[in-house]
């Protein structure tokens, strides 16, 4: 419970920093029979890999995962599925004033005060490669929900100020931009932001939104175990990430009740709704629609201009992190929003499976 | 994990369905030695007691809190405090066509696909009525934080279109408006507001804001268990709530690194933040400033207009809410967010002792 | 996690002491759809209820439970079952020296340097009557467990020396003697020894058995969650256990493999065990024999003999406990046994639905 | 939640099958500072290697760990610590009928049937090499303990018919003989009794005795999570286990309460017990005196005899395990109790520092 633990069936604990040996995670609670290699992995990892173009940090990681253990002739086995990305740089260099100084917008103040010093290497345990454990994870959980047919999506809604309207979407420019936005003319608008942002050494945030299609009805928990809220801490415990929304969200908070519900209809043998302002969940259980969630990350606190701060003495001191940084980090984020969102909604699905004691009959009576 | 249980350490469960018997909760993990009375808990149970005004419904329940268990001699004896709150109005009556139709906006229907059936009473388990026992436990952490100094204070920030810029705050007018806005003058627009959505037969949402003063520095686990991934689970846990900020929130998103970086200076022999854009975490821990977070509540679902929905033979049908009921939830929502926010920072006030070997051998070696 | 939580899935909170106002239970994650009245939960209760022979404590005390919340037409509805039994006798009285001395053999002393200070009326919170929430909420998990074909037997096995042997057990004796031994002559016996303790003034342990029929084969989690390893911890739990096992269990350790290893053979469709030395359970899930544990009970501490104890300023004295006591408390515990079975296996039946991915396809993709 | 993560706020998670690429353990809450190296981790796994006497395997395996995260300059820094042992030898070999047949004793049945399907090579994830995560974890939380002043020692008390009484224990000689037994003379009996077990193609089992020194007063939880509960089941996790006893354990059944109480004295400024029957535990929590825990271990069930069982379609078959195996497993199993005792010793440790609320205050009010 330091808090690299997460979830309450499909459970995975993620470790490793930033400048050390590498970074893992360990899977329990994957279900037996899941065909699984490498590959399915690695796919969600170079999503978030740093190098691809000249918003993101170019250091030449391969970050290529290694299957440790839970797999037997191809499949899983119900056993822990440990993973591992080796760091390929661990030389030891010269942090500068990073190891003395506490970072404006960084974890090394909390840090060195909860914990009484800090691993300053490269941020250690809160630099953005901590995600690589998330994602690695999140692949297995989303590899799991498609064989059920849910799939998940993420991308870039906004930039700074350049938000692509829900009227301009289109979702198969999301892999033709190396911002991953819905649509490519509104990615150009956000790169020359993003290239005015480096010009005047600054940087920017964004807003991540993220759709899971295919959802039964009936996932998630009542009161403090909402799909919602579960959602909620899992997004929100993504580094930068400052603010979420289900459904319309903080829209909805200036809406009527008369616009906001969303009418059920009948189509056919099923039950519709004929909007979805809800964003797929209604009393924290998902209602059957599509789960919309928006994301929103601050800029990125690492900036190339001299910032004021105090060093680790206490006094008071100017600041300039040498090296190069990313001025977003959003894009990077996309697949991390994703794969936190398939590890929730994996986990919930197996909670939801003892809910009715009709079901569990039927399940311990198959033949 | 059905999910009324909500804590690590500091633990609650709650119960109890608005048309049941009562409603209640038991809180086990409160430390031993706290100066507790009913008084302590009826004040805040007082402030999301319908029937205040003319915006909130008015049936004539008094709440009225009674401890069963887990004090003695007005003191916590480190084992469960068993609250209740008896519901006074139980008659059977006529629920009409809810019995049978699903509201839009509600969990009826959810609720159904997941259970099978669904108490139909009064809402059952998703009703309102339900937060009885999030602030019965709230008041009771709030209590164990004011003895470490800490202090939580929740607000109407917004209804509908009409909120209150942080320039106008006024916070003594909080308690002086029945919508617990910041401002009188608002709150009186706001009021405007709502009496044109009433008239319109039509309902209204709005934004709570919380303020935590007083946060030692470090409070909040790294990765997963982020102070602010917990406060948002906590806040998204309530019925209605759509989106979570803390901090700048979704603004942060459009902000700058040079704008949004909050830099430290030396304060005597402390350290301070010239600026509070993090909301009091950085890191997921908790910064030394003011924790500042917001809750975006939905308009009510329930309207007094004819609405289309399916009844649960899945036929089209229109459906009419008969009774009474809030125009607006937010004001009675105000002391929910405040509740959960002290449940989760209590929890993790706990949680966060174990985190350095000199002070657990301090603890430890006391005399 | 002040300890008064128990499960993962199927859940239940415990609260009250002995001569507050009630004892209870919350009952977070059964199933919905399970039919239940108080009736189901009274005949456990009464198994329980002290004064219906002379070798318990003689409190004219009904215990009758009432249902608080979570039924609905009958029927569990899936959210919290909270149950309670007011305490009849809440009479304020002397406690004597009970007050200022620390009972040999009884939590006193260590509830005073815990908390503090100490509830000290009857014992508080580690009085015998804290199982009541245990056996309430253990008699819904056994219904639920009895709708999947799982039954749940206890007895007592030994008390004092005085120990029914395999070979002559005689089952349909359990209920016809007070002693719920499985062989009415050796109850004979055991009421002579009881009797001999009364006189000299004394108290007697004992030994409870449980047998699980019917059990599905792979029940269970590996490593740390082996459903022996949790029926352990249950059983443990209760006061004044002092000893677990499963199968042979000490006796295991004397053996040698090529006797106490269970062979396998086919029988008709079905795999079968020639024997049972393990008690059921390999690997940690079960292997579809019967689960066959047992736990050691000491004696009562309650004794009438003048002991040498400190009082709570540390000084040493002479102790008298006055009233009347259980010469033996394994009787009463039967039930008990039982319900920490019931409910332990309960939830790992639910733990395990999620465990292959075949099944959960079947689940999900249920017409 | 498959079962491979185990504590609350000490939490470790482990994986790794005995014929995969290696074994591991991340270890999660460890406070900060503790200063930690290879060297402190690999001497408790030396003392579960194999090949170190004729009784135990003889596989020449280094099992060398390597600290993969978590340390810095030296110290534990609060974040994950990521430990692994590859397997040296994973080269694909013939396991004959061990992939078509479930073994006698072993999980190969259970296994199969709760996943569909198993890892045959070397019994995968239920193989004794899953023990070394729990080792390197224990090696963690044994130096934590020991920074408080508590020190853990188990031992061998018994193989097969052959028990050291506690009148004959020598504690030094527990480290000269290979069975890890506190008396010489006795170890040279049991590797007699050894050596006609092996004759005769058979193996044997045995007891393991591990005792906790000074341990404050009020460590454990009430009712659910009592010291003792969480220990039974730390223990009982361990493979081959089918007993725990604590104290007098199951004799105490047998005893009376004038014999088994313990008087309480006073010693200069401190409360002393003059017996310790309780095995240092009163109501769940630390009483101050020793504590005292026995593990009962079945025998070894791979045995050099043919065997009876069925294969995987249900057929009945012969059964000859090839390859060596170890005739008893308890010497190896001495240091693995001591693992899962410091692992639970730990964490209920730190749980139990939020339970009074003027330590809360000192603790958070310190300069």
């Amino acid at each position: 419970m330091a808090g690299s633990i997460y979830g309450t069936i499909f459970q995975i604990a993620t470790w490793g920093e930033s400048h050390g040996k590498g970074i893992g995670v360990v899977i329990d609670g994957c279900p037996a029979g899941l065909s699984l290699c490498e590959r399915d992995i690695q796919q969600y990892l170079d999503r978030r890999k740093p190098g691809q173009n000249k918003y993101t940090t170019k250091r030449a990681e391969g970050d290529a995962v290694e299957i440790l253990s839970g797999i037997f002739e191809g499949r899983t086995t119900g056993t822990p599925i440990s993973l591992i990305v080796y760091n390929e740089d661990q030389r030891s260099k010269d942090y500068g004033n990073i190891a003395s100084c506490y970072r404006p917008g960084h974890a090394d103040y909390t840090f060195h005060e909860k914990y009484g010093f800090r691993d300053y290497r490269g941020g250690g345990r809160s630099s953005g490669r901590e995600t690589i454990g998330r994602v690695a994870a999140g692949a297995v959980a989303a590899k799991l929900l498609k064989e059920m047919g849910i799939q998940i999506t993420a991308y870039t809604k906004s930039i700074g100020p350049v938000e692509v309207p829900f009227s301009e979407y289109c979702y198969s420019d999301i892999n033709e931009n190396v911002l991953y936005m819905p649509n490519n003319d509104y990615a150009q608008k956000a790169s020359d932001y993003l290239n005015s942002c480096m010009k005047s050494l600054d940087s920017a945030g964004g807003i991540v939104e993220c759709i899971v299609k295919n959802m039964p009805v009936g996932i998630g928990e009542t009161v403090f175990e909402k799909l919602d809220a579960n959602l909620a801490k899992a997004v929100m415990s993504i580094g930068a990430v400052k603010g979420f929304e289900i459904g319309d969200g903080f829209a909805a908070s200036r809406s009527n009740g008369s616009e906001n519900n969303d009418s059920f209809c009948s189509k056919g043998n099923t039950i519709r709704k004929i909007s979805n302002h809800s964003g797929g969940v209604l009393g924290g259980m998902s209602d059957g629609s599509d789960i919309i969630l928006r994301a929103a990350f601050k800029p990125t606190p690492s900036i190339a201009r001299t910032q004021n701060t105090v060093n680790t003495d206490g006094a008071d001191t100017e600041l300039i992190i040498h090296g190069r940084h990313d001025p977003v980090i959003v894009p990077r984020a996309v697949v991390v929003v994703e794969a936190m969102t398939a590890l929730t909604v994996a986990d919930m699905m197996l909670l939801n499976m003892g809910a009715r004691l009709d079901r569990i009959k039927d399940f311990y009576e198959r033949p």
